[in-house]
């Protein structure tokens, strides 16, 4: 069997499954971030890694600034998505044998301006010699207090479902200059009104499964409610897809999607004045695990399945 | 300027004077393993990272569990040559569309059987897409207490010079068998023996090389000393190139090579006992930074450049 027929999600189950686990393991594969538990500690160290890929998640030819940008950010995100706070990042590089230092020059310097914003640390990596593309692979250490982490399984029956920002159509540009919702998602966390968090990297609906699955819960969503952004309709126009659809299944938006108890809805004005971007609430959590029903403009009800982007 | 002008260790060195870093950060870029300290708390995180890339690290059509198992052992010399304890880690793959299941299979058996061997818990990751060939990237969080983590740089003048096992040829198969020097790197830092140390990965003058820079002292070395392996003995015979050039050379031993202020050699007999390894005395420090002098059979003295595996 090839990797393609199992796909990603299905190995990553069959690893998790054998992985031995210590004790101060609190949350190991299968979130946006692990959370480790420090003796004596309140605080949890949050622990994450992502890539970032010539050809997968950048294009030849891209500013290097951006691309260096872009292999932070998406660490961040994971740290954003639990409600914690960076603190320190190791950098691996696989790097063509020709490649010209100054491309590695501006990756640097677009990765440690990001970083000098949120306060991050370079402290090491790893330097390789790749043999086709350029690749890297960054670590992102962060922290969260323990009663304020808040995971993919936190999401209840009833709890409403809210996603920041608008969705759709990154790979116009978004995906290299998204501001990972690390303030934001800190305050959903402190504030208690965040149950359950994740952020919007594989697409919407495939995001919203995880959450379903590890929550053992469905959801019902109101399709006329998605905020689709300026972009899914760009690409709508040249593809022929809906914008919904993009909005739905694209990857790489790195919002937060979330669910939250709280009755009252003011605070969304406070964090849409706070924030400056919109946050929506798009449907609720339904007792049946992992059925998405979807009403759409013409009030008909459907069940759709969670799609997104799929590495294999 | 191509990174084959510049260097990895000149790459390393620009982005080290760059790099942002909080007061946490007790070592950051340059040394085995990152240094950071936890509020309140003794221990200090042990931080590191390391890429097995297939062409470079391993060749095409190698057992998959071999593969795996490197990916993990790699970063624990890291944490054995800081003296530490490694705790937990995080596997980034990059996999070729077309690839089998099976080898990944086998890669988790190499690495998860390592990784109980020593109790560390495999936490989370990422999986992605590589246009070529596979990669992984294996960061590793490990702890050791305030005063017994060992550094590059605790080198003093007229130490004395050890290194575990025997070196040269790694190629012929250890570079994938070796088992993490970690009980080893822990005594030695325990019983206070070690005062600077590091794992020998880039080769045994390379490395060298690195604790006399971080130290600011030299070394003479007796090359008569020099363990040399039975495959540099075997490779030596192949490449016409002599066996002891092949120790001082050749990288992927992952012994640890350290500098002692101990008088008393007595520690080397319980040391062989404990760990059924041999270890040499192979020279000392001296005032000179960065000066390398080596006497051999006919005692003559001549000065030796640091030299070893590089990746460009």
């Amino acid at each position: 069997m090839k990797i393609s027929d199992l796909g990603e999600f299905s190995l990553i189950d069959r690893i998790r499954r054998k992985a031995f686990r210590s004790g101060d393991v609190l949350v190991g594969i299968g979130d946006d971030a692990a959370v480790l538990k420090v003796r004596g500690q309140s605080k949890r160290l949050l622990w994450t890694v992502d890539h970032v890929v010539e050809g997968i998640h950048f294009e030849k030819g891209e500013d290097w600034k951006r691309v260096g940008r872009k292999a932070l950010a998406r660490s961040l995100s994971d740290i954003a998505a639990m409600g914690g706070v960076p603190k320190h990042a190791l950098v691996s590089l696989g790097l063509p044998r020709g490649m010209a230092v100054k491309k590695i020059d501006l990756f640097y310097e677009g990765f440690l301006k990001l970083a000098r914003e949120f306060k991050v640390s370079l402290v090491g990596g790893d330097v390789t010699h790749s043999p086709k593309d350029f690749f890297s692979s960054v670590a992102v250490l962060g922290e969260v207090s323990r009663d304020r982490c808040i995971l993919r399984k936190g999401a209840r029956r009833r709890d409403a479902l809210f996603v920041t920002g608008s969705l759709g159509g990154s790979l116009l540009g978004k995906h290299l200059r998204f501001r990972p919702r690390l303030r934001e998602g800190a305050w959903l966390a402190c504030e208690g009104i965040a149950a359950a968090m994740i952020d919007v990297s594989d697409g919407f609906l495939s995001d919203l499964g995880h959450i379903l699955e590890e929550s053992h819960v469905g959801a019902s969503l109101d399709l006329r409610k998605i905020p689709i952004s300026q972009a899914a309709r760009i690409m709508a126009g040249r593809d022929g897809k809906t914008p919904l659809r993009h909005a739905l299944e694209d990857g790489e938006d790195y919002e937060l999607l979330f669910s939250s108890r709280e009755k009252d809805f003011s605070w969304m004005k406070a964090f849409k004045k706070k924030f400056g971007i919109p946050v929506t609430c798009v449907g609720h959590v339904i007792h049946q695990p992992l059925k998405i029903f979807a009403h759409d403009e013409k009030n008909n009800t459907f069940e759709i399945k969670a799609k997104g982007f799929r590495h294999f």
